[in-house]
């Protein structure tokens, strides 16, 4: 069995080159070469989308692509046929995007960014600091006593969550069915309605696909109280981000701090540049895959004895 | 007894009005009224320094002063007669300075300053973002398998490390007196010179006091790794400041994030401001005493039993 991976980040190959797989590496930038495309196994890493179609189009043999990226909608959208079988990285970045995700968190809540705007000014922002108001009602201010809502409660939302409690926050789960997890409550998309309104920060930890597409709409945005946080390091479109920017002019928010975008690099012409409470992080809370080689070696053996992948993408 | 209660944080006074106290509540911004000069116990909270004098000066039947906060200089400098004990808030600020110590790591490694500068630009810094070296060797990206040094492992310290340790972090602590504590390996201040070298983050907690004196010197500072970065949440003036922008501007240091000064507020002047990797909090860690009211209804049974009280402070 002929399997590709990619030199876009560290891999030691021999860690999953087991007897009968011969690994080869190739570059994610360029087109694939003629000799590679008779290999039944792709891993992929920030491929590019050119890349990706030539390989769809020219790799007859391909019967698996491993992507490393926990949401793989490159490769979904590179026109592969059916029958091959797409498996993600979930489970590679939990701990880089929940660290990230907790870092926006606390931004928000200790209102690093306002520091940042008065530092550059060389002005001391005074009524950030001294004496201080615990844990006011109304105001998101610290992780302590806050209600924090993780919609997404899957691989990177349960290593999140205990995070958050350590830090005194109290967590709840939204998923596609309802139920404990991890000893934390989860509840199903239709609980939203009432649990928005007793929610200090929404954390959005969504895969894109077509379900989730402006699953934070305007009419879910509403039930949130004025003072609360939207986080979203999932995928962009999975909230609407025109609902959001009318929700911050209104002040119906109290702010939100965004990895993902509808659209990426975010446009200059984008009112979420310059809103007021609005952090912007560049897609930066993963990209760090950890534990790729267990995943790979994993997976290449279930291929070679026949059994279910990890990771599957239904498609 | 008679014991003055600040009207500068919401108290409820029957919560340490033991049997024979008479409570009663003041401004800790004006001065003491003359009826009051007569009480024994005086608990401050944000005092002006002219209001502390003027009670050095004037409360002749004074035994006791409770500040709420971790480092009661200020009382300390009042001029209060040798005979009145001077007890701390140590304690009642642990969540929140760790929390805010937390963040100022997770700003500093995860580098949402720079993504703030960019964001008041309308930049995206997609050198930031996207694929990225995982816990790159010689820089300081994450708390993942960092090297932290928290200097001053009291109370607040010790609050802290636990977090850390939960972000994989690799926590060593710096005390007057060496062996573990709280399951934290801790060392005294001899072996700096052998610790500073192996640290990616040293964050600094110690009181303000003779012996803690530019404790980090330009001397100490050059032991660092070029990459390390510093957190002062401790007291402005157990750090060279002149030592460190030398050694910012020299980049023979990764950074620094500093919510306490030599002089608050920061002067205008000050070189901190502008240069690249430091970060200025307002003396905004804590500032929001939690359980204010135990620790004072503790010490004045203490006191009442003529037991030994908490938080004495040696002077
Ligand atoms: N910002 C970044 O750098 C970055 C990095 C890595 C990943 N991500 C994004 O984060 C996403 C989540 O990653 P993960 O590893 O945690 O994935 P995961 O383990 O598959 O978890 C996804 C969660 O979303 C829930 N979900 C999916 N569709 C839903 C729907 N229609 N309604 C309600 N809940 C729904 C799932 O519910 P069930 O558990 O009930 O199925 C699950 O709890 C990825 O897809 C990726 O897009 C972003
Ligand atoms: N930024 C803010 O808003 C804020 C808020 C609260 C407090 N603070 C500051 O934080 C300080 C620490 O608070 P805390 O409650 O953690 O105090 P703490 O419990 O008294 O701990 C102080 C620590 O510093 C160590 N230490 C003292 N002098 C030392 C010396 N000369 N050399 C080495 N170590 C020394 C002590 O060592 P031993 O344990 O061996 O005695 C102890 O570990 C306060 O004094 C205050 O100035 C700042």
């Amino acid at each position: 069995m002929k399997l590709l991976y990619p030199t876009s980040l560290e891999l030691r190959p021999d860690a999953f080159t087991l007897p009968g797989v011969s690994a080869l590496p190739y570059d994610v930038a360029a087109p694939l070469p003629a000799a590679h495309e008779d290999a039944e196994v792709l891993v992929t890493w920030g491929n590019s989308a050119e890349m990706l179609r030539g390989a769809a189009a020219r790799m007859t043999r391909l019967q698996w692509v491993q992507s490393l990226a926990a949401g793989p909608n490159d490769v979904l959208k590179a026109g592969f046929p059916a029958h091959v079988r797409v498996t993600s990285g979930s489970g590679l970045h939990d701990h880089t995007v929940a660290e990230h995700t907790l870092g926006l968190l606390l931004v928000a809540a200790r209102r690093f960014h306002e520091m940042r705007d008065a530092q550059r000014q060389r002005r001391w922002p005074g009524h950030l600091g001294g004496l201080q108001p615990d844990r006011p009602k109304g105001a998101f201010r610290t992780l302590q006593d806050a209600r924090v809502l993780i919609w997404g409660f899957g691989s990177i939302g349960q290593r999140l969550a205990p995070l958050l409690t350590m830090l005194g926050a109290e967590v709840r789960g939204v998923a596609r069915s309802a139920g404990e997890r991890a000893g934390f409550p989860v509840f199903a998309a239709d609980a939203l309605p009432e649990l928005l309104p007793e929610t200090d920060a929404l954390v959005m930890i969504l895969p894109s696909s077509p379900e989730t597409r402006h699953a934070l709409s305007a009419a879910l945005l509403a039930h949130l109280p004025r003072h609360a946080w939207v986080v979203n390091v999932g995928r962009g479109d999975t909230l609407d981000e025109g609902a959001l920017v009318a929700a911050l002019q209104q002040r119906r928010l109290g702010g939100a701090a965004l990895d993902v975008f509808e659209t990426e690099p975010l446009p200059e012409s984008s009112p979420l540049w310059a809103l007021e409470n609005v952090i912007i992080s560049p897609h930066a809370a993963g990209g760090r895959p950890q534990g790729a080689e267990a995943l790979i070696r994993d997976n290449v053996a279930r291929f070679l004895a026949g059994e279910p992948l990890r990771n599957l993408v239904a498609r």
